[in-house]
C-alpha cells in the first residue's frame, strides 16, 4: 500500500459558456491510497492531452458521444505516463505507456485497461508527447476521417478551419502529399504565416480579419471540394456557400459553438440538397479497424523521416492545466495543446 | 410541316420569394412550327409533373444542380405524352411515352431524347400519371435514397417531413414494409388522418399546430434514426435535436427555404458532430445505376398488387398549371401534384 499526495484537476460544476478555473474546475491536492490488485498499474503522468471534444464532456447532458465528467472527480483524457508500481507483467515498473489517465500527477489504471506501451521511450526518435498528438487520437482523427469521409483526389481543393490546431495541421500536410490544393483559416497572423511558410499551404487567411466568406472566396476561387470542419458557425456557412457539387464536409468539431448559449444559425443548408453535399460526424474509434494500422505505419514513418512536422503548445505543470485548457477553447494555443506534468 | 397553336407556360422573370402567376410565369399561346428531322417526335402532352425542385430552376444562379429555366421559354419537366408525329421507329405515332417535356400542349423532342415507352398504355393496370409519380422521378427518389443514404434497419425509427407529398408517402410505405417505426409530419389535419388511417404510419403530427420539437419528441419518444428531409428550417432543427447516434439525414429537399429571402438559421448542427450524423444531398440520377432496375421491379409489382397506394392531386388544364405549382410550393396539394392537360 502506497500513500501519495496527488495534485489533480477536479471537475466542480457544469459550465454553460467558457469554463472558469476555480469555478468549474480547479487544481486540488488529493490523498491517493494505492492498493493494486492483479493486472493494475500505478502511473506517474508525464504529459496530458487537451482537446476540444473534452468541452462536450463538461456538459450536463447524456447526449454527448462521450460520457460526462463526474462532479468531484478529476478530468481525464489521453496521457503519456511512466509505470511506477505494477501488478501487470505486460507493463512492468519503468515502462512508458500511452492511454486514458486522470488530469493528475498519478493515476491508478485498473487492469491497465487501454494502455499501450511506447517503444524505446527512453531513447525516442520522436517526442514522447507525440503519442497523444500526431501519433495519438488527434493524428488518427486527421488521417482516418480525411481518408474515409473526405475521399480526397489529387487536384481537388480542401479547406481546413482551425488549420494550425492539433488535427488541422496534419490534415493539411496529408492533403498536400496527396496532391490537393490546401486552403486554411486560423485566428492569428503568426499561425497564418506558419501554415504558409512551414506547412506550405496554398492559401491561408485570418478569420478574425475581414469577412470570412470573402476571404474564403479569394483563397479558393474554384470552390472547395472538401471542408474539414473544426469550428462551425459562420465559417461553416461560408464553406457551404463556396462548396462544389458533390462536396464532402468532415464534421470533426465546431469549437465556436461549444461555449455559447447563443449558437450561430446556419442559413444556407439548402446547399446540401442543391450541391449534393455529404456532411458526416464521427469519432475516431469508428475508423480504428479500417485505418488504425495504416495510420501508425504511415504517419510514424513520415514523422521519423521528417516528411511531416507537428507543432505542439506545451503548458508546464499540472497547476496550469485549467488555464491552458480554457486558452485552447479560445484559440490561444499555437499547435496541439499538451500539458507537461513531469520529466521521464 | 405542321402549324399548331400551342398553349404553354412561359417563364418570365426570376422570383425571389414565391413565384407569382402573371409576373414570373404565365400561360401564353405560341405558334409552333413542326418540321421533324430524323429521330424526332412530336408529342401531345397528357400529364405534366410539378415538383419542388423546379423552384430551384427558377433561381438566377448557376449554382443549382439543374440548369435554370430560360426567360421567354416554357418551363419543362417530366410528362406523359402521346406521339402524334414521328420520324423515330422506336416511338411510332400512337405510342405513349414518359420523359422531359415542356409545360405546353405540344412538345417536339429532338431525337426522342430521354423518352421511354409506357407499355400497354391504352389498357393500363395503373394510371398513366403514375409514370411521372410513384413509378417516375419522385418514386425513384424515395426508393433509392431511402436505401442508399437511409440504410434502414428493422426496428429503427424514421421521421418523414412533408409525409403525404410525392416522395414522403412512398418513403413511409417502404419503411413500414421494412419493419421500421414510421413518424411523419404534414400541414393539414386531413393529411395527418390519411397518413395514420390509410398509410398506417405509427405517429403523425400537424406541424402547424403547436411546437414542432415537442410534437416530434412525443411522436418519437425513443428518438429517430433516419430523417427524410423535405422541408428544412425549424423541422430540421427539431430532427437534429431528437436524432439518435449514427443517425442518417436524407437531404431530399428543404421546401420551407426555397421561397424566402430570410432563411431559417439552424442552430444545433453540433449534433452532427456529437451524434455522428451523416447528412447527404443527392439527385435521383446519382442512384440510377445502382437502384433503377430494382425500383421498377419492386415498386411496379407492389403497385399492381395493391400493396402500396399513391395519392395524386390532379389539376386539370394547362391554364391551371401556374396556380397549382404555387399551391404545391405552399403545401396546398394533397398527394403528388400533377397537371392533366389532355385525355389519351
Amino acid at each position: 500500500m502506497t500513500q501519495l499526495k496527488n495534485k489533480s484537476v477536479i471537475f466542480l460544476k457544469h459550465p454553460t459558456e467558457f469554463p472558469v478555473p476555480g469555478e468549474h474546475f480547479d487544481v486540488q491536492t488529493k490523498d491517493l491510497t494505492v492498493n493494486l490488485n492483479a493486472k493494475d498499474v500505478l502511473l506517474r503522468n508525464l504529459y496530458i492531452s487537451q482537446d476540444p471534444y473534452m468541452r462536450g464532456r463538461m456538459r450536463d447532458t447524456d447526449k454527448s458521444y462521450v460520457s460526462g465528467f463526474q462532479i468531484g472527480q478529476p478530468l481525464e483524457g489521453f496521457g503519456v505516463s511512466e509505470v511506477i508500481e505494477s501488478k501487470n507483467d505486460d507493463f512492468p515498473v519503468g515502462a512508458v505507456v500511452a492511454g486514458i489517465v486522470s488530469w493528475a500527477e498519478y493515476t491508478v489504471v485498473p487492469g491497465a485497461q487501454g494502455l499501450r506501451a511506447i517503444p524505446d521511450a527512453r531513447n525516442p526518435k520522436i517526442p514522447l508527447s507525440s503519442y497523444i498528438g500526431v501519433l495519438g487520437m488527434p493524428g488518427m482523427t486527421a488521417y482516418s476521417s480525411l481518408k474515409i469521409i473526405g475521399k480526397p483526389k489529387a487536384g481537388e481543393t480542401i479547406f481546413i478551419s482551425a488549420a494550425s490546431g492539433a488535427v488541422g495541421q496534419l490534415v493539411g500536410q496529408i492533403a498536400k502529399r496527396q496532391g490537393l490544393r490546401v486552403v486554411g483559416s486560423a485566428g492569428a497572423d503568426n499561425k497564418v504565416e506558419y501554415l504558409l511558410k512551414e506547412l506550405k499551404f496554398d492559401a491561408v487567411f485570418n478569420y478574425k480579419k475581414g469577412n470570412i466568406l470573402e476571404n474564403l472566396k479569394a483563397a479558393a476561387p474554384e470552390g472547395i471540394d472538401i471542408y474539414f470542419e473544426n469550428v462551425g458557425g459562420e465559417t461553416l456557412e461560408a464553406a457551404l456557400e463556396v462548396m462544389n457539387t458533390h462536396g464532402r464536409i468532415i464534421a470533426c468539431g465546431m469549437i465556436s459553438q461549444y461555449n455559447t448559449q447563443a449558437p450561430y444559425g446556419v442559413r444556407n443548408l439548402t446547399h446540401i440538397v442543391g450541391k449534393r453535399i455529404t456532411m458526416r460526424g464521427f469519432i475516431v474509434s469508428d475508423f480504428q479497424e479500417e485505418c488504425g494500422a495504416d495510420f501508425i505505419k504511415d504517419v510514424g514513418s513520415w514523422l521519423v523521416n521528417g516528411e511531416i512536422i507537428y507543432k505542439e503548445d506545451v503548458a508546464v505543470g499540472i497547476e496550469n492545466a485549467p488555464d491552458s485548457f480554457v486558452g485552447m477553447l479560445k484559440g490561444k494555443n499555437f499547435g496541439k495543446q499538451v500539458v507537461k506534468i513531469a520529466d521521464l
